[in-house]
């Protein structure tokens, strides 16, 4: 097992990262002070995990409350947010209570925002099972529900006692929603990190094989890339959290405009990732992105380099919606070489335009 | 005008506190960063005031979204939130939009807690227009909503960037509601500044009076009280920041027994107080509380000093179920003195139950 801390003064917390958690009550006992926990879950996870977790956490002598949510997207809303309220309350959970978030991202949002407010703030731990929960969402304390006017509309900084990251849990992942959440990793390795795109490349065929020893070590790396940026930038008012938007602004119009489901997130993101490569190498006047490298690793994990084929004025559309946009003009994360990011926040529409249309169709 | 800080690290802000504030342009200019105002206020403020604070704000150059909600505490609920997040998103507010809270401490939690959680938090400030807000609920990031199984169960801390107190808008308050603002003065001076209550003793007529002199000086001080203890203790996780809650076990059954809005939450109060001050004393076996002058200070500022006549059981009924308890014993502020309270965390219910049975019926 790794284990790296978050470093946020008085907020600060670890992220443990290995096999054979999730089911062992040491790995709770330290990070629960109250007597009930309310554990928070899906119809998708409840029937592979709630148990191990329910067992765990009971042998502690905690009070358990069960609450289980629809799973997707869809039910990221003010709906199931009241469903965690009001089974709480009834249950007489205090300000003591600690929710334990089991599952990915949607259900790590929901229920984090829910601590994040419920009698104005109880505790509460990640117990991340997707990749992509375990690399991204569940590292930073962003907790939000969608609104039906927007995404993420509704929510709080609001940072974990613990997380914990069970790589067991992502030997049962469908193929695709692992290598969605590879995606990420390969962004986070972009950003700020050339070493470790170059172990990622070495490592292709032990991530495929979802190796648990090389899975804790990348996974781990990629946390700690992101706690770096969240530490300098906890409520993303710099532009190095923005940074981690790399691939985003692109991969959002791919999702919106092929109806969200359709796309995975982290293909959307890979294909962004590798426009945004190609379009920073167009616009540098010839420097050397090396984005064949880009487009090979994603490749090798089994994620798309290139975007469906739609009309380019169509996802320009969607990306002049982008919330990162400032007084009007497309904001973009572009790459100065592998390892190096930046903000471009006046990016010249006719030359986006041009790209799109030469990428696209 | 008198102007004090309440030091909280980063989320420290100030409290200006005296006549002609609100019409001026200058009083919102430095707390102002963005481009738009969100004002939410309700259908009993906006008539008397929101004119002023429009052309005020407007003056600056902003742009301004009106949310008016209906007046009372039966609409501090997630639909009157949901009426700000709809509002906002519609109007294309982004983070960097200011709210305005113009209004009683209900528009101040429900905006506030808008504020707290709108695309995860935005900054607000609080222009309290009654008594009670200006010197209770307008200081210390309190912030919620009620929800249907209890109240103010959903919240957050959230601290404003400021707070406006203009004492104008005191002059229009009917009489219950003003003297109901004052049963918290006296309250901040019970628990914890003995001079403050001779003060307020010497200064009674003039405070009936609504001298704005007098007023500008009282509530100056009591935000202070309350300032400094909301420093040593923002979150509510140590006792200080309970003791706050003297009088208010008491007096919440007796709102409850009554039904909601039958006795105003500071008359609640100050019968609440003059019991505490009560069973203080039989409980400390006869040391001195100076009971007669607290129930004097109370009454020459025309509020109640004795509960109505109900049945003791139904009392203690309901204090057994305040949220301040743990482990199934009642949790009383009491007093050791005149300007010094402490926690009793396992009040004996039997001499409880005697001392009601004696009080109110």
């Amino acid at each position: 097992m790794q284990t790296l801390e978050v470093s946020l003064l008085d907020r600060s917390y670890p992220i443990h990262i290995g096999a054979n958690q999730l089911a062992s009550p040491a790995t709770y006992e330290k990070f629960i002070a109250g007597k009930t926990v309310a554990i928070v879950t899906n119809e998708t996870v409840a029937p592979l995990y709630l148990p191990k977790v329910r067992a765990a956490i009971g042998s502690l002598g905690k009070a358990i409350v069960e609450i289980i949510l629809p799973d997707g997207e869809e039910h990221k809303t003010a709906a199931s947010l009241d469903k965690i309220y009001t089974s709480m309350l009834a249950a007489k959970c205090d300000r003591k209570t600690t929710i334990v978030a089991l599952g990915g991202g949607v259900i790590g949002d929901v229920a984090g925002y829910a601590a994040a407010t419920y009698q104005r703030g109880i505790p509460f731990i990640q117990v991340p099972t997707t990749l992509l929960s375990q690399v991204d969402s569940s590292v930073g304390g962003k907790t939000a529900i969608n609104h039906p006017l927007g995404k993420n509309m509704i929510g709080a900084f609001y940072q974990p006692q613990a997380v914990i990251s069970d790589i067991d849990t992502l030997k049962t992942l469908p193929p695709r929603e692992y290598a969605s959440g590879l995606a990420e990793v390969v962004k986070h390795a972009l950003i700020f990190d050339s070493d470790h795109f170059a172990e990622l490349e070495s490592s292709a065929d032990a991530l495929n094989a979802r190796d648990t020893e090389v899975l804790t070590r990348v996974i781990a790396h990629s946390c700690k890339i992101k706690a770096d940026v969240v530490k300098q930038d906890e409520r993303e008012t710099k532009d190095i959290r923005a940074l981690l938007n790399l691939g985003h602004t692109f991969g959002h119009a791919i999702e919106t405009e092929m109806g969200y489901g359709a796309w995975f997130h982290g293909e959307a993101v890979a294909a962004g990732c590798c426009m945004a490569a190609q379009f920073s190498e167009a616009m540098s006047g010839g420097a050397v992105i090396d984005v064949e490298r880009v487009e090979k690793l994603f490749s090798a994990l089994n994620l798309p380099v290139s975007p469906p084929k739609v009309a380019a004025k169509n996802l320009l559309a969607h990306m002049q919606r982008d919330k990162k946009n400032e007084n009007g003009t497309v904001t973009l994360i572009l790459l100065k070489r592998i390892g190096e990011a930046y903000v471009d926040r006046n990016v010249a529409e006719p030359k986006l335009l041009g790209f799109l249309e030469r990428t696209v169709t």
